[in-house]
């Protein structure tokens, strides 16, 4: 219980450090029967791989699962879905000179504080390398919730001052992964393409904002009062690295408007009941209505730059630092992915505390 | 586990709904030996208590504990500390108009989706009345961390557009009390004032943002990769009814910075390691580095408004509804009470956590 | 996270102290839509309260819950059910001797080595009239598993060296309430009944046995590996006061059997797979199979008697103590209600979860 | 949550079949700075290993750990502890022929029932292959206790009706690993193994008993009221395959026992309060005294015999089944290690939690 779990029924441990020998994912509590389809959790693999276009990490990994545990005859078999990805081109060396220096930003200095030591290769566990578990998890939980009707999809809406500004039901998702920053808008997506290029080639980084969207989920998801659906989904993203911000629904903005305004007026469609609108974001009193589910993170620049930074070492005497090793520019382009990963394990998790909680 | 606890060491449960008998509280692990203050808890009940000034519902609630367990001659045993808070003032009646109308934007038909059926009296246990019980923790959390040099403060930083610009180390705390809107400007704080009760006048409600620090945090706290402090502070603050939106140190104002200019560079402050500015907001990788913790929440208007508002019933036909009963025209004033109360549980919850993870 | 609470998905907590103000539980996750019915309830409380026979301590407490949350219109809600068991009958000052002295193999000196002070009033929270609270949680259990066709049972099998030797199935459990031992056989309760009496008169306590059965169980209930159904049953039942010891099935017998005599046979009964004799107690690999499960706990004698004893007090200086209070001279008699909590709550349990593991 | 972890801040998560491609393990709550002794480990791991004797399984794994993740410059960082043990001798053709038929007394068809398949080859999930990873995790916490003081100890103490009739103070546990059926009196041990012999010439198979001893843990470890340290001990040793009975102190003889014969009366010891005797086993009111805890897990015999039996197939129609694959007669000379193990994570979980619950 050291933070390493996350789910309660749908639940996901992960392990391994970014230069050790692999990055490892078990799932308890996947449903048996489910089929598993590895081309579709590999297209999954491959949204945030690295080196995938010349904006993120020339790191060569091929992030292809190899599973251990739980899945028989192509179907999982209620056992724990374990699986293990292996670090293929590690470069140990590149963090030589950080043994005793605190990256400013980094972990390093909170990591010794908490456990008195750390693994300083490669940023140990506190490398975004561990997603890849994730990625894998949320993979499985998106093969789970389609079963069921429920997709959950991500893109990148702004990357430093370019926001791609149209409303996202105007805008066709599909295109997301037509460019490498994985923005559904040609020309926005060019001009943040420009600005990461730019900001690399200064040896600095940018930061953005990445888009989740939850199609399909039913109402009544998400348990009053501390599990709230959009608390549990802010954690989950949260827990991503270089996470800053969460908002849902009408978010920060809704701070300025007015209750008459912000109001979901009740309407019949059909045999349904829908809300007119969406201020909501599809969660109310904590639990899902049926409507769309939206929501945005905002993610810090990396903290590796390629500049000299000053900083101290473990003693405490100022010391410079300068960036090595292969980084990100920018983390959106990668992070869709996770973002699409994280909602869905949060989501599949409360469709199955769902299924105990009504009497029949 | 239906959602009605927090908190993995320092566990806290809430129960009881807005016109039962009383609401409840139980802390299963707070630490044997911590002298109980009541004046310091009912202080911190008082802040958040209905009908302390006009800006507030005036529900009549004097909202005093009553303690049943876990405390002996005035020092907590580590028995589960368990407390109740009568509802005195309940006016059922005005809901009656309610039972089979869906009000737009609150829980009403995202509890019938979920359970099958509620309890219409009061909103039952969506409403804000169930804080009760978490400001209660707070306060025995808050008795806990101060022993350890730990404090939580939170005050209002914005009503409607309405915003406190100075930056919060500029500003003198001790005066966030001094005003109904508990804002510690008073210039701003009048503005703010005036604004909420303008839109009272008009049967109207307006959002608003509570600003929350943490002071005297030891370095060290959070667990990665999925308990993360600020994923904690997250979902904490996201489980307060009407909460929107979080973000911690830069936040979304992040997005837009470079790297080299978003990193803390860290320098020796006599025998400390601190960093010399704080953008990462007290927090790490996922721990607290010892520098203060800040963050913010927005909370959306108040859904129930003294206006006629279309919406259905249950048979999904249209119908309009009315604002009774007694409500905030904005919950920002009464919710600073209530952040500092997640605020001290999370950390407490941490602080106990850490005990373990060291070999010593 | 401090031992008071018990099951992953209808989750109890209890508080309160025996001399404290009141008894208290919580479950979070019992569904939605259950119907309460208070008078079975009452009947199960009235099966554990005291001075309900001369065979028990004379301690006048009615045990009527008072429903604090969770039900309307006799239905669960699927908010937290929570019940309190005002304490009327507090004798505190029968303790003023103990302050300072701890009494043998009572929990007196644990619980100071654990919390560094106590409430010694009663026995403070380690007494069994917490069990009260258990009693309660588990008649709901009881009514929420009866609509899926499970009922749990308990008897008395044996006092002292007093045993039942008729095998379970060749009884009429109907019986077992109506003489004060609860046991199902008027000869034995008889015998039995003697021999408390007897072990009373001389101011001493005696062990006993009682034997639980769960029937109507579906095949599939229980979790491997670690949560296997009998693990949860024998952690249940060493949780009440007072117990040493669980077997299920062939239990401690088992071990002096051979493979080839202990194996059960599959039989096809109908259209229904059973095994034609149970010494595996109706689970298997930790799983239910279907057939009856039953299972044996064993209680040490009451360790408060009204004798002279010696002991040291918080000094260690050598020191007498005399038993005062109300106690029973025997706990099975009582017990056997609690075993039934006990049980069903296990089962409620099991059951809640084994609806997430399969895909549907 | 499907029953795969167990332990609250040292917690442990298994997964893999005994036919799949490994055993995997991760702690997750280890504490940093704990220095991994690996031939400590080894040895633990060999004594639970297949084919170290005539007695037992002739399945040919050397058990050697995997250490994925955790461990850094020979000690623990505090990241998830992960450790895999590869599957080298797997005859998975020896289970061909029951992949339609259901084995008396094995989990194959109560795996059906629950997850609507199972994976047959070696018993999947539910084989004895799994309790490699308890064993390992079990030497990490022993590792751990040792720095603390603390020792876990056990040892065959009956097999079939060969019994060990002298109190375990009475014997030298040195002597325990000198014969292969590790029980520490050289006389009782033959006669043990010629029994185990005896049985399995006839292809048949004989239960036995284990005695866990927990020596030098402090006074104070375990958390009323239902996590009660022998509670949760009881739960880790019927979650061992083939357990069936528990019971601690004087465990079922106790029932036969008057109070005044079976209490504890403390005395001083130097500085230390001890009781003269210890019926109560170590534990009172669910918490440590500081005395030797001690204990007996009873197991029938294994299932697989080398016999033809009668059972059904998946339709429920007759059919026999005959042994195949390689088994141990008898389980318990390798259970020992695996109650070592279990006894060794309930300890350090609680050890853990200790922590947490004193103002300090």
């Amino acid at each position: 219980m050291a933070g390493n779990s996350i789910g309660v029924l749908f639940r996901v441990t992960t392990f391994g450090e970014s230069h050790g020998e692999a990055i490892g994912v078990v799932i308890d509590g996947c449903p048996a029967g489910l089929q598993i389809d590895l081309e579709f959790i590999q297209r999954q693999m491959d949204k945030r791989r690295p080196g995938q276009s010349a904006l993120t990490t020339q790191r060569k990994e091929n992030d292809q699962p190899q599973i251990i545990s739980g899945v028989f005859e192509d179907h999982t078999t209620g056992a724990p879905l374990a699986a293990l990805f292996r670090n293929q081109d590690r470069r140990s060396k590149d963090y030589d000179a950080l043994v005793d220096k605190y990256r400013p930003s980094h972990a390093d200095f909170t990591y010794e504080a908490k456990y008195g030591r750390r693994d300083h290769r490669g940023g140990g566990r506190s490398s975004a390398r561990e997603t890849v578990a994730r990625v894998f998890a949320g993979a499985v939980a998106q093969l789970f919730l389609r079963q069921h009707g429920i997709k959950v999809k991500a893109f990148v809406s702004q990357v430093g001052s370019v926001k791609l500004t149209k409303p996202h039901h105007q805008l066709d998702l599909q295109t997301t992964w037509d460019n490498p920053v994985h923005c559904p808008d040609s020309a926005t997506a060019e001009s943040m393409k420009k600005l990461i290029e730019e900001v690399r080639s200064q040896g600095d980084t940018i930061g953005g904002v990445v888009t989740g969207l939850i199609q399909g989920c039913p109402a009544g998801l998400g348990e009053p009062v501390f599990d709230r659906l959009h608390a549990d989904l802010a954690k989950s993203m949260l827990s991503i690295n270089a996470a800053k911000a969460f908002e849902y629904g009408s978010g920060f903005a809704g701070v300025e408007m007015r209750g008459s305004e912000h109001n979901d007026p009740f309407v019949k469609d059909g045999q349904k009941i829908l809300t007119s609108k969406n201020d909501s974001g599809g969660i109310q009193g904590g639990i899902s209505n049926g409507m769309e589910i939206y929501f945005k993170v905002a993610f810090k620049p990396v903290a590796t730059i390629m500049k000299k930074q000053k900083t101290v070492d473990r003693q405490g005497r100022p010391t410079e630092i300068e960036g090595r090793g292969r980084h990100d520019p920018c983390v959106v382009p990668r992070a869709v992915a996770i973002v699409e990963a994280m909602a869905a394990l949060t989501i599949a998790d409360h469709f199955l505390r769902q299924r105990s909680i009504r009497f029949e």
